[in-house]
């Protein structure tokens, strides 16, 4: 590692916004040109995209940009800013699929066109059918939107098509993972793991593409990369490990969402892999009366937790959360990169392993 | 016009479905890397598209090109099937939005996984829940393999920006063609233009989109450009037009649907705005009377088929499609493009403006 000023640490989150405000305005003023109800459209998704999120995505790619010498910062926003697009339009989607109405605490897609339609339709579940058809449509456009920033950026050609390419890579593992994420809720026990829907759910999208695609437009080494990669696979599977022990041991007061959910839900994290794996047959007896049972009382809850923890499933998780910690930690050593991007990758392990909330 | 043999007229159904084949191929391939459920997935497209479908774009780009002097018809082909992944994405959702478990006769991907699902979700509700999820992510996949499939393409960096940009135009337009189209059935009458639906849902994206791309990649001059783009949207208006007629007035034997459907929906078509700009106010009490109730028979239709007709607004319909074909006419005779290719352009006019089913 070289030494370097640790002037590094660039908040980019009014440029990010400002990119994305632009993008936005420009769509909005040639929906207009359209119809004033297509200008609604778009004005909804700019006050969505607005009202939230903390652009972690656009500001790992402008870190690994930095981190390899990227210097024209200007050309790439267009670039980070398309991965926040592409996360809200799988935001969307997911809201339509869940019946979602409420996004950063305000209305998102739906429940604001639901708001708007109330004047025109009174029945309350075609005035909800339309505000879905638009929310669909919303999603699409944000993805055609993603490629079409990648577009507007100031990068060469080559770039376009090698960062498209990623993006394509992207959007194909973040759909599989979603996918095995629902099915591994009911099919059967072992058909498909934790790990798997972690790495391409989670790790591949949320920290791999930004990192990677940040690296790739700075002309980072295929070497590099290949251990930005791993560092990035390794946090975001942590990453994931780490939520799932919040989601059953999260002190409700610092998380602000309920400990019982996933255990209602009967998430198959792998903690319940592992207590599967240790459990005896007397607390899988136990275990599987209550997990997944959607009306079981908080008392209840605490017996799974108790089984969760005797049997050595939590504890199993924590070393596997130190492992991957490890291996993101030997991959950061092996990257070239001066001091004070290296201290902000680091920060990142620390946010994905050790956080509370 | 120049004169030239007339061998041009060639099918490419074989070689679109081949490059479209070898997509899905490929995506089976990769996703069975990550999970066999995951795979089920592509193979459930790869089905769905196999099924049905014209494949209309693609060969429209396919003949604009071959017509502006085009030759290597391979490189461009997965720019032309990119066309079918974008409409199939739209279809897919349409369907979610709708409901609808059938398209092109067969289950689509709802209708595919609400049966992969059967013997693991007994709940109707919940599978119905899991298959729209996955078919929400087909759709996705689809719009980003629509992107992807023109990077794979041999046509030049260049060409690749410029293709991808009037793909971003194209769902641009069909978003907000499809927004619009949605909200006319129960915004105020005249609030949304039966044009503006007619010209951004259908002419935009199903003519002047795939002509525009094949003579882009053809090279043809900016001029001839815009003849073809006016010839475009003047078939495209004119196709959606006869369209309204045919829903109305249709030979049921001949078009396989109810012709009371649209009636019954009230459906505010370029027809239905001419009555209401022409009926006298005595007609237009009648024809409120049973327009847009969902019960009307068959001989409650008859009155306001009467209505359409003595009002005078089907024949202003036909006039109005006469005019567009006179147009598009017009563009087309200032198109220099061998006979061969202008008498197929003239062949879509003849499909667009008098067919009856």
């Amino acid at each position: 590692m070289t030494h370097q000023a640790t002037d590094t640490k660039v908040d980019y989150t009014l440029e990010i916004n400002r990119t994305l405000g632009s993008f936005f305005d420009g769509h909005i003023t040639d929906a207009k040109t359209i119809s004033p109800y297509y200008e609604a459209l778009w004005l909804e998704m700019k006050r969505l995209i607005e009202s939230g999120g903390k652009r972690l995505r656009p500001k790992m790619a402008l870190l690994a940009y930095g981190a390899f010498g990227g210097k024209d910062i200007n050309s790439i926003l267009p670039v980070a800013a398309a991965q926040e697009l592409l996360h809200v339009s799988m935001l969307i989607h997911d809201d339509i699929i869940d019946r979602d109405y409420i996004r950063y605490g305000v209305d998102n897609i739906a429940g604001g066109y639901d708001k708007i339609y109330e004047q025109f339709v009174s029945d309350k579940t075609d005035r909800l059918h339309y505000a879905h058809s638009a929310a669909l449509l919303a999603g699409d456009l944000l993805i055609s939107g993603s490629y079409e920033l990648i577009l507007d950026s100031g990068i060469s050609l080559e770039k376009i098509v090698e960062v498209q390419r990623l993006f394509v890579k992207g959007l194909f593992e973040v759909a599989g993972g979603e996918l095995l994420d629902t099915e591994s809720s009911f099919r059967e026990m072992g058909a498909i793991s934790a790990e798997t829907v972690s790495q391409y759910k989670t790790a591949s999208y949320t920290f791999v593409a930004p990192l990677v695609i940040g690296a790739t437009l700075a002309g980072a080494s295929a070497e590099s990369i290949q251990y930005l990669r791993t560092f990035a696979e390794n946090i975001g599977i942590a990453y994931q490990l780490r939520d799932d022990i919040i989601g059953v041991f999260g002190d409700e007061l610092l998380t602000g969402k309920s400990s019982i959910g996933d255990i209602r839900e009967g998430k198959r994290t792998y903690m319940i892999e592992q207590f599967v794996a240790l459990a005896t047959e007397e607390q899988r007896v136990t275990f599987d009366h209550y997990f997944g049972d959607q009306s079981i009382s908080s008392e209840e809850a605490e017996i799974i937790k108790n089984l969760l923890t005797t049997s050595g499933a939590r504890q199993k998780t924590e070393a596997a959360i130190d492992g991957y910690e490890a291996s993101a930690r030997e991959a950061l050593g092996s990257l070239e990169i001066p001091d004070g991007f290296s201290q902000q990758l680091e920060e990142l392990i620390v946010v994905a392993t050790k956080r509370e909330k």
